[in-house]
């Protein structure tokens, strides 16, 4: 705990999950007064046509 | 916001993804008095081994 | 399954939240091919500074 | 409702799977009472550079 | 890993959460092979008119 | 999209959601190519007897 989910478009290379991973647990260490062993996080990968967003789709958009 | 996600059987056609957000973000609108540009859905596909209802796996049912 | 969940900002009445049910409960059920009553949402209230937007809370939008 | 959703590593079998959802909707038939048929489980397999913890992905660990 | 999300209806005693948490973490390390300081287990209380069965909340059912 | 859940204890100021809000949009949007006002971020604040750890409460841990 903390418990992360993140929810993005499928595309990004593990590098920049790496990255992405290392980053936002900072933000969240920094912040909130916890330590990076105690945040998890789970990425989502998702497809653009299972976005939808003002009413249409991703892949739509 | 609203965020909305939605979890379901894998197999749906992009044609029925495409109105299922058009439609849901619809009903969203139209009964909680907030816009459509403001509603963001994702869609998580399953596979039919990965739902269980009643301690029994979809795929046995 | 479907399994819904909705996150959206505190205030709205169980009237609305009752008119939202029955309505994303339509839309799945229309245009998916599903039942009712296989269709199973849950709602989260947020507070305006549970949401960030752009980097800033919903709070100071 | 109950509502689960598990996230975990990907390579789980369907056997486990289906011993898993039987297993945690016993136990949460036995601890909150509610009646099996009550519980919908959701299970999400992850890739292990879909997971980060203590700020580095699962598959540098 | 795993993280495991549970929404349930409010009411239940920290006695019961308690014992659910037990439950539900003996039950996953011995289904999936895992240890259990690996299980991350998060509840979600639900009031009856934040919970849509079939179309209808479960404050009206 | 992204979509971020973070699911924490209760206890964080307002200020130190914003910080946080600020910083882990800033970490998202540096690490993986896309803008701030595409960043939609849900904090669950959760109580100590709701968070389950190696199938101990965090109360009594």
């Amino acid at each position: 705990m903390p418990i992360v989910h993140i929810h993005m478009y499928e595309g990004r290379t593990v590098e920049q999950k790496r990255e992405l991973v290392k980053r936002v647990t900072e933000a969240i260490v920094e912040t909130v007064d916890t330590k990076p062993e105690a945040v998890h996080i789970v990425i989502h990968d998702m497809a653009r046509h299972d976005y939808g967003d003002g009413g249409k789709l991703g892949c739509d958009a």
